[in-house]
């Protein structure tokens, strides 16, 4: 059984841009400690030898170090992005090409991804990242598939529930009535594969031992199909891991936003006022980062808890509709939607910028702004639009309602990007070493290994560690070597 | 049956003190708006009424208002302190009197507890607290005891445990073959006792529904009892509230460690290298007020994941030893024992000051300083000694060891008290209006109690909380009314 | 010619004070490492032999240091203070019994001030601190008058022109027709020396070699005197060195703001919104130490400049009156007056905290709060007071208006005092050393002696100087050693 | 008279560049208040009529709308920039076209620069600059030179003077005996001038009425030059204009380093030992941006007083050779030579990275490191290159070791550029109006001007000025409508 062939082929034979990722991703390794430790420490066994993973995720270059780390554990792979705008092309052709390779001789990994892709685009390269008929042609396979998913968003793990939820009980697959632009072109892709390989879903989906998942919104969704009792292998959450919630939401976020900002405007932001949406972990880094340029900051919230956090750490809380004519940079970090209505956008102080960094583009109603009667876009550049409003002002719109720090930047940088990948790579292997072990369900990492990713990152920052004597271990009641905290524990 | 009654007695008639302290318990309610909520909700309903209180917390101008609350809910209460240098007399004082009473008709709640304790007192006073048999005398009852805790640090619960068992199994009690000075006074109380009444202890225990704790130090030693099988009611854990864990030991150590600091040493912070033992909530909470003031903080860590945190915020993270000569202020942070040992206070800068705001007096190893030859203590004034080492090179000790924001400045401010001390109320409501509800163990409180705490607080700091449309909230499928995070969310 | 000898007398047999005060200078000598490097410095030569300085500055630990630094470099010194609430008794105790003398013979420097001076005792001490008749009469001379004047706000340096002046021009004395309580008081003291002693005023002014000025409202003043022709004699302007005005002004106030908030209110900073009237050296430190305690904070200012710097800092700017309503925490630091009126007294929050830390109680107009029908006054404790608002709100002023860093806490640390003072001796060394080097006007220091003042701090904090090489001090065009900016640099 | 014909042209006829520049240019304009606000106040008198400016200075975004303000005045206008990496080539493109122009109508300001000149073209396009023979022809006039330079870094102003040196006293022109790369395309200009048009450099420097120069170091070298007894005119050193060196210089710094950190490199700041050499306005605001990412900062000084200011804010004072081998990230700061020589890049962490914010590339001894036995330079991308060290270790130093603000990022954001380039055009119409009010010599522009600047920035950030009452005024003596400081206050 083999997935359709699709025409849509990844960027491989570029030269220039090959060998601009290598460097690219040269460096990045020096910056991903967490990756190479893991590299170095099981080089020998090759703990994934068999393992064949379909990954979804922003195809940058700390991702590329992801992905030649899942190599050198042994794993076979095939990549697509979780996001249109996301792709560093030139770490896309490096992977493709491979650190050995040449671009006319590539034996990397098969990539399908680049910065831009139309939305049809999308699903079908998400296809072509399940499609591993190449790989069973060359192992003289009738059909194999992949046994693991890497999900960034639960795109690809949802992707394969719905598909086989549509072979299986066509009549209740939960395929939309009114589809938007995005659920027809996911719907023509997974239509497109059940047409021509009747039973693929059915098969990839029970080839699968688990998924591992990155993000806050992607836990949020599988969680839900486990409670309504549909989730088909065990998942684990990298996303709720200390060393990914709190470093890469936080600390990611801390950098990417200033940097995204900077590079899609050139806008001082100094002495601005910024408001942003969410003081959860993304909000919190982002808040910091912008007062740490010395912006004034405002925060909205729903949680109380959060809230008054944001107080107690000198930051304004309001409504956005009560202040929004003060505004000049505002960000979304709630990953809910209809957070940026229309009539704020018509608030705001003229010039504003709006951007987003929370995770799917209706957190601010892009939809509502194209269809606003006398409204214009104009393209300053690529990722930066000016909406001129009716009212004569006009908002700066950053990456089209998209993540901002990947659309107009480079994504988190990769020390972060190897706390929240470290935990990735020890998820995969978790999995793959027991497939049996976990039930279906959404699981956490242990502590332990919790731990083990951020003892990994420690010496990079000429961090040391100071050890508990063994009486001061029995004093608290932990073993000396860890794990040090309660399950419960906030950090 | 009845407690012997003690000579001791607390301060009652001191027309000053006590006027003084209802002053600044009024100021303390103005901001307390948690405690008052309480007040207004319940005031006709009274929930409390029946429960007798056995308090042991630090008598401050906060737990004032907190003794008045339980009060005006319904409950009778008497307390006694958790340290022997956190009084305020005139807190203390004016509780005794009462707000309606007068020095010569006090009409207030007995209060065994002034600054400056000896440890025999503070045991005996403790003892003070637990004997209601002046309460039983008016009532015309036999007997009564008290059926509910409210803990800090564990030492009322553990001192029924420990009397019960003495009474119970007296071969296997716990009793220490080479006890320090704290347990001989601990013990010369549970003797004294158990001579007078043989029995209390047992009926007292079996009286109790159960007791809320508000601090880590104290939730770790009962559920080490709860572990080992002895543990003998149910305890609600307060400390592990987010608006406790995340508000008292952060933002109220960064307001009450420098205050703690200026009053005892008048000393600068700016310019100084201050080392932070521990990067949890105190210590972050410490780090952050030492970099507010200008100073440069080292932090120590012991958990990879809290050093990665630390290093993350900017601060140099290293062993205390590998630093100690630079270091100006030496704060500890870590709830365990022989942080700071002799070694690290020879090695320390002249004129290092050294305080502790973790908990015990055992974090610096006072001990071995007092047993050091040729180590001479100066008292500069009341919780401020200079110890002149036989390096020729001094140090300031402050509070002897024990808590500096307590011993040297009035502890946490009323705000972030009222955060904590709402969930005391609330916890000790839950445990008194269903007792059966809890199995022997330790608890925590409801998410929504936690969210309940947040939101009394914030109109007092101008905080507008924004709702969240239903189709929002079933966007992000929470309740539009909360709770809004799963449980192990870490904020 | 003498003196009157005053009726009031200082403090000196009190033994537990002057021993308690002796300890605290002890410490502070540690923490004051420019003055005790110009004593170990200038042991010898005793530089101020035969210098007779009489002084008017704020009597605290720290000025205790200063006070024997001058008679360790072998000056005669008396001393009064400048601000009735800011004297520290124990400091005074221990100078007047000097570090070798003992209560019963006090071999130190006559001090004139205690804490809590009312308004008439304030200028008959400064009148005492004037009276060198003892001295005269134990050198068998006829008369002897100071010859350097070391001045805080200029009072000493303005009483002995406005003597003077009354007593050689008498219609054109300054004397106001309706005086307030300050100037009644004043003219009191002058007219009792004008009575028992004429021609005093004129001998001692005639005496003295010149005044250094230690505030910017004090420079502010004898600035003006210059202006207008009547300065009588050169003055160094203290404040003026980087090492005073961007030092004690700035960091000084950044610690003791929040110290005396804390000391006077126990009221939790985090999360409030505090004023902050003023952004100039002092207003900038208080602003960054109300937001290193994690409040929110509004600026005001007058100069376009300052407020571009406050907005780039990070902070709204606004006008008092526009946002009074939001205002928990209203901090004066502007050297004008009327900047706190009664209308935005009763526009604050219930239970605002309010402060000046800039210079006279003018700033808060006070007059006009004691004056409005309605306003009650209960006082908390020393230095806080309930100010109950007729509209039914209250208010809490520090202080009575005046420093509530002197009044509520101890004022300025040590070593940030130990900047100005250094300069301050520096200052009254160059006047005596030379007396006709400087012409009668205001001087400031030069920035040698600004750098040394700088130097002389560094091993304190462990600061390690690069030092330039010949070569790149070439390219800069300035000394190797210094000075290294030109006069106009802002740092 | 008329200067050769330069065969290098500027870019003219890109359609796609002049548009995407004059985007950004609109964009820029919104964030440029001051130069908006010049225009309109003196949109109809046009000042600068009759003005020839010669301006060399970074041809970015922002320049773009310093000059068409300058046009906008009435002047006429020819460009250079004074840096090789930082024309942005769009907004060359769009100045030249004009606002109205067309690409082939352009009717703009002819301006030579692009991003990426070698030193040789540099110079070549600075003679451009000064090249006004077209002006002359379409004049119908013999000769036509510029009457005032607008100059940063004093390149302009001291070419003409060598060249005009060169012509008068041959025997003493400053030629270099051994001349480096530099020198040698700077003398090859002036040579050819000297050859092709004898006397031209006389002629022209006669016509000039003054410069307006905008950096530390060009007024650096201007004082020297009139120190020296040979500067020509009289120069307006803006860069002392409180609104441009504690704008430009701090608020920018912390805008364009991370800026250009992050564009470089992608590499995470927080957690990372960074270490700014120079504590002036510039290493004040990379500290504060450095840290406001969470860095760990360590500070070098060589002046006493910024090494304590330093200290007082929190960092570690050390000397670089102490630390470097802690050290991830390396920032030069000081505009003096050889601030990081070989020995400390051989010193520093593998893969650090290494870049100049302050002045020219001698900062750091870029020479000694190309001539260094085994090391190696690999291109990452334009403007980053990797040097691989001998020692096995490697480097990453950014825009081959001048300013990466420039190089890596687009400079300075358009609203801190409004306040100094405010200052400029101010200065040169201050120049311009009245040729014989200043003397030859280096001038600073009165505070009434500083103050406008400010003043014309403020409505932009919703900042309320507060206003004195006159009784306020007269108080501190000062006019309602300022100016409000002395000439020496330090901001």
């Amino acid at each position: 059984m083999t997935h359709p062939a699709a025409p849509i082929d990844h960027q491989v034979r570029d030269l220039g841009l090959a060998e601009a990722g290598r460097h690219q991703i040269r460096l990045a390794e020096h910056e991903m400690p967490g990756l190479m430790a893991l590299r170095r420490r099981h080089a020998a066994e090759r703990p994934l030898q068999g393992a064949r993973i379909t990954g979804s995720l922003h195809m940058t270059v700390q991702t590329a170090v992801l992905i030649e780390t899942l190599v050198a554990l042994g794993a076979q792979v095939r990549w697509s992005s979780c996001n249109i705008f996301s792709t560093q092309d030139e770490a896309a052709a490096a992977v493709v090409v491979g650190p050995d390779g040449t671009p006319d001789d590539p034996c990397g990994v098969p990539v399908f991804a680049w910065k831009g892709e139309t939305v049809d685009e999308y699903w079908r390269l998400l296809g072509r990242a399940f499609d591993w008929s190449g790989e069973a042609a060359r192992a003289g396979a009738d059909w194999i598939g992949p046994n693991l998913i890497l999900d960034d968003g639960a795109d690809a793990t949802a992707f394969l529930h719905l598909g086989a939820r549509a072979e299986q009980v066509p009549e209740d697959a939960g395929r939309p009535e009114r589809p938007g632009v995005e659920e027809q072109a996911l719907w023509a892709e997974i239509d497109r594969i059940l047409a021509d390989r009747p039973g693929w879903f059915t098969g990839a989906a029970a080839g699968i031992i688990g998924t591992s998942e990155e993000t806050t919104t992607g836990v949020h969704r599988l969680a839900h199909l486990d409670r309504i009792g549909r989730l088909r292998w065990p998942v684990i959450d990298v996303n709720d891991s200390v060393t990914k919630s709190k470093f890469d939401n936080r600390y990611g976020i801390r950098h990417s936003l200033p940097d995204g900002l900077d590079r899609g405007t050139d806008v001082l932001i100094g002495g601005k006022v910024a408001f942003v949406c969410g003081y959860g972990d993304v909000g919190k880094g982002a808040a910091e980062a912008l007062r740490g340029q010395g912006a004034r900051v405002i925060v909205s919230e729903i949680d109380p808890i959060c809230a008054l956090q944001a107080a107690m750490d000198g930051f304004q809380v309001a409504r956005l509709e009560d202040v929004a004519g003060e505004v000049d940079i505002l960000i979304t970090a709630t990953g809910d939607r209809d957070v940026v209505t229309v009539p704020v956008l018509l608030a705001l102080k003229d010039h504003a910028i709006v951007g987003n960094i929370g995770h799917f583009d209706n957190e601010i109603d892009m939809a509502a702004l194209e269809a606003l009667p006398g409204a214009e876009r104009v393209r300053i550049k690529p990722q930066v639009d000016e909406w001129r409003l009716p009212n004569g002002r006009s908002v700066l719109v950053l990456s089209e309602g998209r993540l901002l720090n990947l659309g107009n930047a480079t994504g988190h940088p990769s020390f972060v990007m190897s706390t929240s990948f470290t935990n990735q790579v020890l998820a995969q292997m978790e999995l793959f070493a027991a497939p049996d072990r976990h039930a279906v369900g959404v699981h956490r990492l242990p502590k332990t290994l919790d731990e083990l990713v951020a003892r990994l990152h420690l010496d990079a920052l000429g961090v040391r560690l100071t050890e508990l004597t063994s009486a001061q271990a029995d004093y608290l009641d932990v073993p000396v070597e860890g794990p040090y905290k309660p399950e419960h524990y906030r950090y």
